[in-house]
Formats: structure tokens, sequence, C-alpha cells
């Protein structure tokens, strides 16, 4: 077999799950730390997660959601108090048992001062807001209440996957309570919404819309609805959710109101949430063979300038020339942000500094170097071109140009995942072609048909085939189906995929 | 007894502990959770939180440094690496046993899965941090490697009081690595200078700076400098701290790089860090028999507008303009943010509404009525005048003159917390004036004397007064003394006070 020529390797079609692991080390965006199952991330890719918060952040304060913080442990007997919900994360979640270290027989560090009730390691807040919420409201005048966090959560996978799946991972959620059951699931579908146009518009990530199934519901909730990406493999990854909880949590919380009547009535709640493991949406959805493409909008970096240097007489102008750039650059407001730019003056080969930076994605690299400066021009290249396609531009012109040039990248990436979404969604006509389709290691995809209705179809497909229903999208046709797995009608579509 | 006249009761003279906690509780910034030693920190608290992020984050990125995310969890054998470190944390720590939850014999649930080696939930991160750095650093040209951390950490508190001293809180931490002992010390004063200048104008206190005597370092740092602040009870408070470790996590972690000449070396580290606290002291400096005085530079809001309705003809009127004026004020900006307006129209008497917002320490209210808008004018009142000192001006005189106002307001909390300082630091001329002076509870404040640089008379004063060396002050006389604790002579000014 020949080298590859892809600063990748494996390429995607070699090793699609070994490809994501190689290029978030390359792109330095991550990595396993030695606590089992639990990511470090690294400045690079953590400051696409202080991106993402800063947008959401507005744009949830926008409609009247204010950040808090609840505490980090969750009393056992908190876990408890809504059957499902404790049902759902019992199997994994780290207990704090102890609140001391103390020497042990072997003169060895041991575990002391065991707690009277052990402590969960919050795997979402539902329970221990909801006791806050039962305090804080008494009357319809105190709602809605609207509250967000930001966090950490810990769910013990026994597989991790870095962003994807990891023991610990950072999060918002949002917790909210209203007077009646359609202003919660107002609220849910508005938080909804904002997501979808997050990651469609900063993410450049198309999404399906839809609702979970009864069995995919999280568990306690009353309908959760949710956006679901198509990776480049074919296979489906969740984007965020959003519940409508009905009074469930209510009355597990007791979080009562006296109602504009005078009648006490127990709140709608609803809860959402968007994580870190976006990071790998956007690995997996925009990377190529090359490594990591940023989409501008939530860039760490915008624009890496690389000044030529030769260690002779013009250096130091070129560097000057170069800092001038980048200080011009950072003037211009993207967004609503500053661009973000970094002049790469390392003592380091020019051909290697390229390749790092192609590595990491940055959208937008410049040379710089004497004849340039004479010329007035600029050397770019786009990440999203071949790594040696080059054009020469007037340095005006590129600096009036900059903020165009990286939204049509930003579009160019949404377009081109849209396409492959497109592509990519699948019928079958009978169960047999159902089977094949994810049996057959050489298609990939959704398929989209209707369902029966019934919780033993998705129990069956899972089984034989690592399949689940992702959602039942909000796009559905009137018309009446057959569903190739039960046999029965049905009105209701679905979209059917392997999922991370 | 005659009813109290102010919003606060108790006093700050009738009992200072209850009044802090009631402040809190009025002004609604942070309450106790059902988790043991566990705040919530609730969305007017929280948004101060959030500012002082936003504002340290820009200076901290200004001088290189880039955020990062490490895991929550430090396995026990990490926090063992160092001999002192260990020492001083492991009677204080949540203890991680088990990963996952089973039905028990009496069908309750109970811890299940136990974990090999048992998991510390962080109280500090140097020992994961410095695992990370020893991957991370293999030559000079690796370093500086500058990183923060915002997160929560836990320390096993028994005795917890809101914001100052609870088992989780929120922080950031510091870490840095450097090729020279001397580089490491540069970066760690440079730290501490930062956290000065921030709660110096910012937070509106004044702080001594210094060093902390080898008893009161962090544990296996070489030295520890420290903002010492001072509470209007007279105890001092800690604001903030900045380590430099030295070698010794270095060679605790294996961080070991290939100097200039080739050579291999341990780096030299440094770690700062400061937390929610701060938020504490801002109650405990500013704070009056009225409840909050908010400093301008943090506020959660800087301006309430109270609209004076009557249920009658003009009342959408007014409240047309009270948006008006609220639109005007947000366009403002304020030491690089935007004004935060909020227009009071809740269903309650304006007495009560005009009562909340002193208690919750508002810096400006602002009442338009019919008669206001006619006359063009707005009734303005400041929270640190009295509660019904009022000033009637126009509203474009207002507008022009906002940000003066805020920023004078700014500068007498300043001033008047300054003022304070420097009238309660004392001297004392013997052994017996130095135990009255902490013995008598009339008295209160901090005693500045020289120190005969023994870590005996450390542990007497801790044992018969509960007073500790706060710092070694950076300015120094030059001038030989006697300390009254030992009778040696000594060239050594320090600190001394009960502290929280």
């Amino acid at each position: 077999m020949s080298k590859t020529t892809t600063a990748i390797s494996p390429t995607r079609k070699e090793n699609y799950p070994e490809w994501y692991q190689e290029v978030i080390k390359q792109a330095e965006l991550a990595e396993h730390s030695p606590v089992r199952g639990c990511m470090v991330i690294k400045p690079f890719g953590y400051a696409i997660w202080e991106n993402i918060q800063k947008v959401l952040d507005k744009a949830f304060k926008k409609t009247g959601v204010k950040n808090a913080y609840f505490p980090l442990f969750i009393p056992l007997s908190f876990l408890e108090k809504e059957a499902e919900h404790v049902e759902g994360f019992a199997k994994e979640c780290a207990v704090v048992t102890h609140h001391r270290l103390e020497k042990g027989p072997n003169g060895k560090l041991i575990p002391a001062g065991p707690l009277e009730e052990p402590l969960i390691v919050r795997p979402t807040s539902e329970t221990i807001i909801g006791e806050m919420f039962s305090k804080w409201i008494t009357s319809y005048r105190d709602l809605p209440l609207l509250i967000n966090q930001w966090c950490n959560v810990v769910r013990w996978e026994m597989r991790t996957r870095l962003f994807l799946r990891t023991a610990e991972f950072l999060w918002q959620e949002g917790h909210t309570a209203h007077a009646t059951d359609k202003q919660a699931h107002d609220k849910a579908l508005e938080m909804l919404h904002i997501y979808q146009e997050f990651i469609k518009s900063y993410l450049a990530i198309p999404v399906i819309v839809g609702e979970k199934t009864p069995g995919e519901r999280f568990p306690g909730a009353k309908a959760t609805y949710t956006l679901e990406m198509m990776m480049q493999d074919g296979k489906a990854l969740q984007g965020g959710t959003s519940h409508h909880l009905g009074q469930n949590f209510a009355k597990a919380s007791n979080i009562k109101f006296q109602n504009i009547d005078g009648l006490e009535d127990y709140a709608h709640t609803t809860s959402w949430g968007l994580t870190t493991r976006l990071i790998g949406a956007m690995i997996m959805t925009h990377g190529d063979d090359d490594g990591m493409i940023l989409p501008p909008k939530v860039a760490s970096l915008h624009i890496v300038i690389l000044p030529i240097l030769h260690g002779k007489g013009r250096d130091e102008e070129v560097l000057e020339k170069a800092n001038d750039l980048k200080q011009q650059l950072e003037s211009i407001s993207y967004h609503g942000y500053n661009l973000e730019v970094y002049v790469d003056d390392r003592d380091k080969r020019g051909g290697d500094k390229a390749w790092e930076w192609i590595k990491k994605g940055v959208p937008l690299r410049v040379e710089l170097g004497p004849k340039d400066i004479d010329e007035g021009k600029v050397c770019l290249m786009q990440r999203h071109l071949g790594p040696k396609e080059k054009k020469f531009i007037d340095q005006s012109e590129f600096l009036s140009s900059v903020t165009n040039l990286l939204d049509s990248l930003q579009f160019h990436l949404y377009e081109k995942a849209l396409k492959r979404l497109q592509d990519n969604i699948f019928t079958a006509e009978s169960k047999e072609e159902f089977y094949e389709f994810f049996q057959n290691s050489e298609k990939s995809g959704f398929i989209r048909g209707y369902w029966g209705e019934e919780s033993w179809i998705e129990e069956e497909i899972k089984k034989d085939l690592n399949v689940t229903i992702r959602c039942i999208p909000q796009d559905q046709s009137d018309k009446e189906g057959i569903c190739v797995l039960s046999g029965k009608k049905s009105k209701k579509q679905v979209i059917y995929a392997k999922a991370y």
C-alpha cells in the first residue's frame, strides 16, 4: 500500500472512528485523561465551547431566562422521587460515600467519614432544582420561573469516546416552571427552536426536528423533542433535547402554586439541554481527510498569518507588517464578536506550520513575505479548498472582504452537510430491504418510513440491527402508509438509524 | 425594645453574622440547599459572578492565558504524589467509591459497582493538571504554558457560611509552567497584581497585599501571596491567592523539559485562584443596615425604573416612557458593558417595590410619573444615600450623567472601605495589649506588628485568641523592631487578625 497523501491517517473511508480520534488529536481539541472516562478539553477545543456558550447564553437571556447555580451533589432520596427518573440514571452514576481520607492499616489512605446518605454526582438536576422551585414558587405571580445552569454532569459510561460519550461532560440545563400545560409545552418548543437555529446557523449543521417515541423519552418526561444530525458515516447524533415534563416532576418535588382563581395546582415544568458533544458533531460533520474544518461563526481562531522569514534583512519589517495586519483584522466585527487572529512566527518550517493549521481547521491562512509587501498583496489560502490552492489579493481587498470570505465558508459547510443529509435518507419497501440496508456495510444513512407505534418494533430492531427510532419528524404528511416492520397501517413516519 | 427602623434586622451592630445571612436572604443572592454544605446561587447573586468572570477572563487572556477543562475527579494516587498537598486536603474531601446504584435487600437503592481506586472530587487541580502538563511539555519551546480553568471544587467544610465557606464553591484556578524559577515567581506576582487591581477597582474593596508565613502557605507551595481584606466587623477575609510552587509539583508530577542548552530540568510552576467568596466579601464590606450595596462595575442590575401607576388614564403612557428610558439607558456603555436596567411594573405597592431594590443594593432607582413626564424630569434615588433622599433632574441630564453617577457611587464605596481599613489597623506595645485587643469584644480590627518568625507564636495565638498572621505585607520598612509576642528582635512586620 502506498503512503497516504492526506494529513490524517486513516482516512474517513479507511476507518471512520479512528479518523475521528486522530482529527481530535491532531487538532489538539481534547484528549483522554488518566481518570477513567473523563476527558481533558484542550484550549483549542475549549475556545469553541466558550463561543457556543456566548451565543446561546445571549439567546437564552433574550427570552427571559436567568442563570443560577445548584449543587453538584444530589441526595439519593431526591433521585428516587421520580420512579422512571431514578431507573434511567441509577445504572451509571458516581456515588459519593465518604467525606475524608485516613491512613489505613497498611499506611495507605482509605475513605473515611461515611455519609449517612450517599450523594450522587448530578447526572442532571431536575430533582434538586425541583426541590428549590418548590420553595420559590407559591403563587401564579412567581410563574413563569425561567432558570438555566452551565455546569458539569456525570454519567458513568462504560464505553467512552471523546466529546460524544464521556463520564463527565459540560452542558447547559434549562429548567422552567409554568402555570399551564400549554405554556410549558410552548416553552419546550421555543427552546428547541433556539437550539435548531443555533446548530444550523452557527455550527453549520442541518438537523431533523422531531419528537422522541415514548421508549426514547427522557426518564419521567411527558414529551421529549430532539434535533437529530447525520454524521459523515451515516450515523445519527442527537444535537440537543427539550423536554416537556408535564406535572410529573412538579408532583415528585411538590412544586405547587395558587392559581389566579385561588386554587392550588401543580406547576408544569420543562427542561432542555445541550452539551459539549456538539463539538464532536462539528468534527464528524465538517472534518475531512486533512483534519478539522471550523465553522467560522464558532471558530477558536479565524485567521492565521504566516510571515515568510528568511533570517535575513527584511524579517523585522515582515513581522511588523504581519502584526499590523493582525491588528487591523482584530478590529473587524464578525457576527457581534471580534475576529481572532494569530501571527505564527514560531521557529519552524513554513510547511509544517501550514499543515498544523490545516489540521486544526482554521478557516483562513494568509502568507506575507517581502514580495507581497512590496506589491501590497497577501497570499490567501482557504481551508475548505485544496491545501495548495493559493490566491494573491490586494491587502485592502482582503480586509474589506474577509467577513464575506468567512461567511461563504460557513455557507459552504452548511450546504455540503445539507446535501449529504438529503442524499442519504432512504425508504424501505419491505422488512427485508430494511434489514439489508442496515446490515450491508456498504450502505449508510437514515431510513424514513412508517412506524406501527408499537414498542416491540423498537426492541426488535435495536436487538437485531442496533437501530433506533431517532425521532418522529415535525414535518409529517397526512397520508397513511404501511409500517414494513409490523405490517400495520400507520400515519406516523419516523427516522430509523444507527446512532452515536 | 422598639421595633427596628432598618430594612435588615438584626442590624450589623446587633449581630453581624446574622445580619450577613439576612442581607443575603433579602437580596436573594443565595441560599442553603438541602445538600449539606452546598449552596444555591440565585440569579441575582449569580449575575455578579458572571460579571466577575467576564472582567477577569478578559484580563487573564490579555496576559496569554488560555482556558481549558480538566476532570472533576482526581484518583487518590494522584493526590498522594505531593506529601504536604494530600495532608492539606485529605481531611475534607468528597470520595467517590461506587459507579452505580442497585436495589438492596430491603428494596432500597444502595451504592454498587465499587471502584478499584477511589476518586476524589477535586478540591483543587494541581495534581491532575500536573499530570497533563507532564505530557504536554517536553522542550523549553513548550514554555511558558499558561492555563486557566473556571469550575466547581469541593472541600468538605464542617461549618459552612454562604459564599464564605461552603462544601462546593465556584472558582477559577490558573496553572502555569515556566523554564526558570524567576519566570514562575514573576507570573505568580503578575496574577496577584491582576487580582489586586480587580478587587480594588471593580469590587471597590481595598486590600493588603503580602506573603503568607510558611505555616499558612498552600500545601506544597514555595511561596503563597495573598490579598487580605477587612470586613466591617474588623475580621479579615482572604480575597485570592497566588502560589509560586517552585519545582515541588513538577517533581511530584514529573514535568520535565529540555532547556535551551539541551539539559533536562523540572519546570517551575504556579497556581492562583479566586472564588465566589468574593461575593461574600462585597456584602460584608459594602452592605449597610438596609441591605446590600452593589458596586456598579459588577452590579447584577444598575438601574430600576419605577413607573408611578394609578390604574387610570395615563398609565399606558407612563409605562411607554419608562420603557423608552430603559432602552436609552441600555444603549449606554459602562466600562465596556451595557447598562442593565429593569422596569418594575409588577402589581405591588410602590413602597414595597422600592424597599426590595434597596435591600438588593441596586445603585440607582428612578421614579417616573405623569407629572415628571410633563416636566421632562425623573426622580432619582441613589442607594448609598438615605432611602428617602430624592432628587428631581431633567431626563436628558440624567442620561448624560448616569455613568458619572455610577462611578461616583463606586468611588464612594471604595473610599469608605479604605478609610475603615486605615482607621482599624492598630499596634500593640506589649503582649498584654495584644491579647487584650483580641479578647475585648468592643475592639475590632487588625494589629500590625513585628513577628519573631517562629511558628510557635502562630500556634499560640491561634489557640489562645483564634488569631492568625494574615500576611507579611509587601510594604515593609527597613527598621528593626521587637515582636511583642516572642520578645525577639525582628525586621518583619505582619498583619495579625481574626479571620473568616
